[in-house]
């Protein structure tokens, strides 16, 4: 096992009703100037952001609003919340939405304390302050709530980026699985398949005999694979949400990565996906994942057996233990069809002669990408033929 | 799902050499007036304190130490840590060690500021102030490095009882498996036998449908008994130490509790054992959960088969789901035995004719213990005659 930090201070307030608590939550965390960000008109439409705006008033906690926020969250609008903390002195950031108003609130909350331009911090320098930033999730999948991380996409060129901070951690997150109740099937199965894929991301590794964290991120893959049906079936099953809910913050608060390399190729591959196509970036990692996993698993065949067995209870085959490997690719193939999720580019809009694309874009040159293989960008071209 | 708040803020640093970062990450936590706590001499003699002391003071911080806490740890080190701590106006206490140490040093963080007697605070009162405790962990057993409990045995009438604060929790722990190394078997083992027991006292429940936290605590013991024989039979194998030690803290963090209500009758029951005879914790509870579960069994005959099936392996018996149930107590009880854990109340050196002492110092009255089935005094008694 690597040598290892592991912090995930993040408040968590899960379960039915507790968006009533922001404004208390926001005051305990020395909030006192609030930018509540959020995304399209559903939380206005739920009434959710009324909900919070009341429960902030109450609590006596002043708040001004920017909505607007698109997935695939841009840097138009994350320059505009940097100028809106500027000139009202926010201190606090509340997002209200899925991983993409976070994403943009992170965003803001990095430079609303710094003076160049908030994009450095997404082409490579080091988060040094941020203002505090909590959250209300409505939407289980890119575990934001949770994490360090947050993804970006320039319009200049539409470039996606990310950045890793424990400074962007969030100080608290109000978990309220019925407020998924109202998601579309498209985004609970797209939102199932990023999960996974962060855990996978975190699966796939050179490093040995890390017993636990196998364990853990099979129970959560597991978990995922009982309760999305569910939830599918009947979008009102609240058990079926509230697993799902807590599962996607596990997927990525690195509980399911600690002690060990981690890979990440796959969510860079995406990213140059959704960029050009603006498409769910759940539904872009169930396309690219099984071509990674097809390209990849001869470096180690055991490991995709295990990953087979144990997540998705293949048989093994003690003779030909690629045999099984493979059946855990086809049962991964499988389940993403029956949620509904493409598995190939032409299900996403995606066109084989982009390709080239998508490779100028992601600029490789001469370095690799991922390290469970490291891929040169002959490797993911023909990663992207596979997802063809 | 139960609505729930999870909070773990506390900064583990998992690894080979870590407490070399000792002096360092006490500055980052603003201590500048350490007591150092510790248990035994083999802290000493193996180097470690003084590796701790030159971290301290290569940091320029202040300490203070006082050693000699005993397994089951007594009230009377904690009066003289507490009197060292307003004297030397002490800031910030470090244990060196395992839950004894610990759970010594919140109890010393609680008292330190506090007029009155800390006893107040295991007999009912709530915890309002601390002073903040971090832990370099020796042992792998209680999971105190990064739970909110401490458990203080006073000397007056040998009552074991304990208190629960998120202020105690600690602000960091430094995990390095290669101390645990040297641990005797015996400790080895029942460290294993109380990590499982918390994922236990949380997984029998009657909250239903908390799949991802049944999936987690699943994992957590599957991986103590995979790893627990491998760390036996060579002592010094790192990976299975360092599995076991992340697997400890993971089982009593809670994470595998959440969501949902938790019973902890067996937990209580072996604390009238170990405060009468003295007896290794973990080596209680390994005599008394086989007696626990044979008694309640009947009270949810599918969540003890899926016990059985998911971290037992057993085959389930679909006509007789009860026998399946049965078996995996029965496995529970080979594995304890395998690793050298008594399963009966002689090979403890308990006997059958004290029963009515441990039921008088509990004092039960009319009141009830636990939550998966409620147990009164009359219960309490069969399942220590079971456990003869």
């Amino acid at each position: 096992m690597n040598n290892f930090n592991f912090y995930s201070p993040t408040y968590f307030v899960f379960g039915k009703g507790r968006e009533h608590e922001s404004g208390k939550l926001v005051k305990q965390f020395k909030g006192s100037k609030v930018l509540i960000h959020y995304g399209s008109g559903s939380v206005v439409k739920s009434g959710l952001l009324d909900r919070v705006k009341t429960s902030l008033k109450d609590a006596g906690v002043y708040f001004t609003e920017l909505g607007g926020v698109v997935p695939n969250p841009r840097s138009g609008l994350v320059y505009q919340g940097i100028e809106v903390c500027k000139k009202e002195h926010i201190d606090f950031i509340l997002a209200v939405g899925g991983g993409s108003a976070i994403d943009s609130a992170k965003a803001i909350a990095v430079g609303a304390l710094y003076d160049g331009d908030f994009w450095d911090f997404y082409t490579g320098k080091r988060i040094e302050r941020a203002l505090p930033v909590a959250t209300i999730l409505t939407l289980t999948a890119a575990g934001s709530e949770g994490s360090t991380g947050s993804v970006i996409t320039h319009e200049k060129g539409m470039l996606k980026r990310s950045t890793n901070s424990d400074l962007i951690r969030p100080v608290f997150s109000i978990l309220n699985p019925e407020l998924t109740c109202t998601l579309p099937a498209y985004q609970t199965a797209a939102g199932a398949a990023d999960m996974i894929a962060h855990v996978m991301e975190r699966y796939f590794t050179n490093t040995k005999e890390v017993e636990i964290t196998d364990r853990v991120g099979e129970a959560v893959i597991k978990t995922i694979i009982k309760e999305t049906p569910k939830a599918l079936k009947n979008p009102n099953d609240y058990e079926a949400r509230a697993n799902l809910m807590w599962a996607g913050m596990l997927a990525h608060n690195d509980i399911c990565g600690v002690g060990r390399e981690q890979d990440w190729a796959t969510h860079m591959m995406e990213h140059e996906l959704s960029g050009l196509y603006d498409v769910t970036h759940g539904a872009g990692l169930a396309v690219m994942f099984p071509a990674w996993m097809k390209y990849v698993m001869h470096h180690d065949v055991a490991r995709f057996a295990q990953f087979a067995v144990r997540v998705w209870d293949c048989e093994m085959d003690f003779q030909h233990p690629e045999n099984t490997a493979l059946q855990g690719i086809e049962r991964y193939e499988q389940f993403m069809r029956s949620i509904g999720m493409p598995v190939r580019f032409a299900e996403l809009g995606a066109k084989a002669e982009d390709i080239p694309v998508l490779l100028k874009t992601m600029g490789l040159g001469n370095r690799t990408l991922g390290n469970f293989v490291k891929l040169t960008e002959d490797d993911i071209r023909k990663i992207y033929e596979l997802a063809v």
